[in-house]
């Protein structure tokens, strides 16, 4: 990590250099009745992805994003860091602590490549599910015990072929599967009833909270919060705070043995098996394989990141003000390359992951998705 | 259309009122290494829509948008209407004014229903393709003189069923295949070689590239301009010049005759046909089905929209800066509401139009995607 500050923050009263503000003479007049809402009021984002079509920028992305060390130290910043974010998926690592804490992964001989599932949002692929469902046999359990619903896999040509099969979609196709068998998993272990395992009162979730407020640093007890997609609860957490949990993963220094322990086997598990992170054309999978083990990350959904580079200690979070992906992952792989960790040989197989092309109907390239001009450390 | 300013333009330095500010005490303390970098520049663009979940609003839509009359006064405008827009497919009903205008339609004895098709961006179902066949079938040209490309029904059902049957999509699946039969019809009627038809120099985009000058009331000669994804160019122009010409659909009383002519047939068959706008599930579709014809719709990529209302010479245009659907849904919707003109019983029908739940994989609502509190005129 280089704390180049004139690299790290450059940018600053950027004006695009883009055709944005030609022919303002052929505008409306403004009459006697125009008038102008000013409805802004969210957390301060900056401009960080944007989006060309031919000689123009055609849309922005803003974000917040931030990389800090084990020690809560911020190295860099963008936007409000302060203001709550719903960590969504991004934070699966946290929420799989339980799982090897309690020692219930361990009782049923359950590896890494569980405790990789656990951490993922997987495309419902065959790799993925048939894990799943081995995992909850093991555990004497069934997918009619899940409780976070059924998923059309997100892997497209899973999807057609199961359309094709005129087979359903199951809770093994949630992207969630892992993170919920690891739940279930748990539950059993304790002897708590697996029923009712996704309320914010079960001890499941209630070890979870826990685990969040520790390795967050915060205190969670007023906290926002909301259900997530897969029926769990999900904390408004500070954003510099989420990015702290990362740093927490990637140096464990400071953290109790037995916890210590936990994040050390979960960052080894999430490093060995990036495919069952994501899957086929996904961020995570690309970006991991192409980092050789020195980067580990996790997708969120409304634009959500996280990331840790085990090596250094630093933990990275990422917000994209409107929840896209397509910003989320471009800005992504963006301050992972500010942190000048990777290669060159690195990001020659992770180039599209810094720009994606956008192409006509007929495949031509007619745009790009790339970050803002004035991104520091490019 | 209701000029109350202290309705259409409240809001100032509205502060959202939610959480967002919860809990700043233990975020990461920042270090001497704490940067902070400032990237925006884009054009002005506040708060349009918001999306909860829980007690929070976790992302946000930023948005540019303006309600303008035939005459080019601005009625109501929410941030920067000055900047370039790619109009993309909103303005598809200005791009068949040459349909009209040079006889072609009539020379092939074709209706409403192919002129609605010719301003749509469809879903690729039967009622959809099944129409753009017969109409190149009755000018003598086939699938394979189409240069849109091919592309998957936005209609999942449709998709799904032809996934089901093995069919692979073809051109008349393109959401823009009665936009490419208009162009084609067009050539074929002036004697013009169809191939290249989507080419900036060729016959039938040079008279669209004069009919937006006319209509938008802007010279393009010089204006920023990129390739859509159907491979026809697109143009910047103004967001107040988009709306205008949307305004002189409504109102054409300033208009040359036969221009004048020609928008007051393609309002007729955009309001006579709201399915073949868009079909099953679709803002427009839904939008002008509610609205008894009161109200015209047309969405575009990169979240453009447009609309007017025909029976006041109302003209709207909206842009959401990060180029999201759902947000520029939700926002066309309070725009139109804005205006006063539909009354509650076309509101009880296109309610779901004005707030969007969100779902948890299980059906419960979790959430909702709304207009930004403060927003004028609800």
């Amino acid at each position: 990590m280089t704390h180049d500050h004139s690299s790290c923050c450059g940018g600053h009263g950027h004006s695009h250099g883009h055709a944005h503000h030609h022919d303002h003479n052929h505008a409306p007049h403004a009459g006697p009745a125009e008038a102008h809402a000013d409805l802004s009021g969210a957390p301060e984002a900056p401009i960080l992805v944007e989006v060309t079509r031919g000689g123009m920028v055609e849309s922005v992305h803003r974000g917040r994003a931030c990389i800090v060390d084990a020690g809560g130290r911020v190295l860099a910043r963008w936007g409000d860091i302060e203001s709550p974010v719903y960590p969504r998926s991004a934070i699966k690592s946290l929420q799989a602590i339980p799982l090897v804490e309690t020692g219930a992964l361990d009782a049923f001989g359950l590896g890494d490549a569980e405790l990789a599932l656990a951490c993922s949002s997987h495309n419902g692929e065959t790799a993925h599910t048939s894990l799943a469902e081995s995992w909850l046999a093991r555990v004497g359990l069934s997918v009619a015990d899940y409780e976070c619903g059924e998923q059309v896999p997100y892997d497209p040509g899973t999807a057609e072929d199961m359309v094709r099969a005129g087979e359903a979609p199951t809770a093994f196709h949630n992207n969630c599967s892992g993170k919920h068998a690891g739940f279930l998993t748990t539950a059993r272990h304790k002897g708590e009833p697996t029923k009712g395992y996704v309320r914010r009162d079960h001890p499941v979730q209630q070890r979870i909270l826990g685990v969040m407020e520790q390795m967050t640093g915060t205190d969670l007890s007023n906290a926002p919060w909301g259900i997530d997609g897969c029926s769990i609860p999900t904390f408004g957490i500070p954003l510099g705070n989420i990015a702290l949990a990362m740093a927490r993963i990637a140096d464990p220094s400071d953290l109790p043995d037995a916890r210590a322990e936990a994040v050390t086997r979960i960052a080894k598990a999430w490093a060995a098996h990036p495919y069952l992170i994501g899957g086929r054309d996904t961020f995570d999978t690309a970006m991991m394989e192409a980092a050789d083990g020195l980067v580990l990350t996790k997708v969120g959904a409304e634009g959500v990141g996280c990331a840790l580079l085990p090596g250094q200690g630093i933990g990275i979070a990422l917000k994209i003000e409107d929840g896209t992906s397509r910003a989320r992952e471009v800005a992504m792989a963006a301050l992972i390359r500010a942190t000048r960790t990777l290669s060159d040989v690195h990001w020659s197989r992770a180039a599209a992951l810094l720009r994606t092309p956008i192409a006509s109907r007929r495949g031509a390239e007619v745009g790009e998705i790339r970050t803002a001009a004035g991104w520091p450390g490019l």
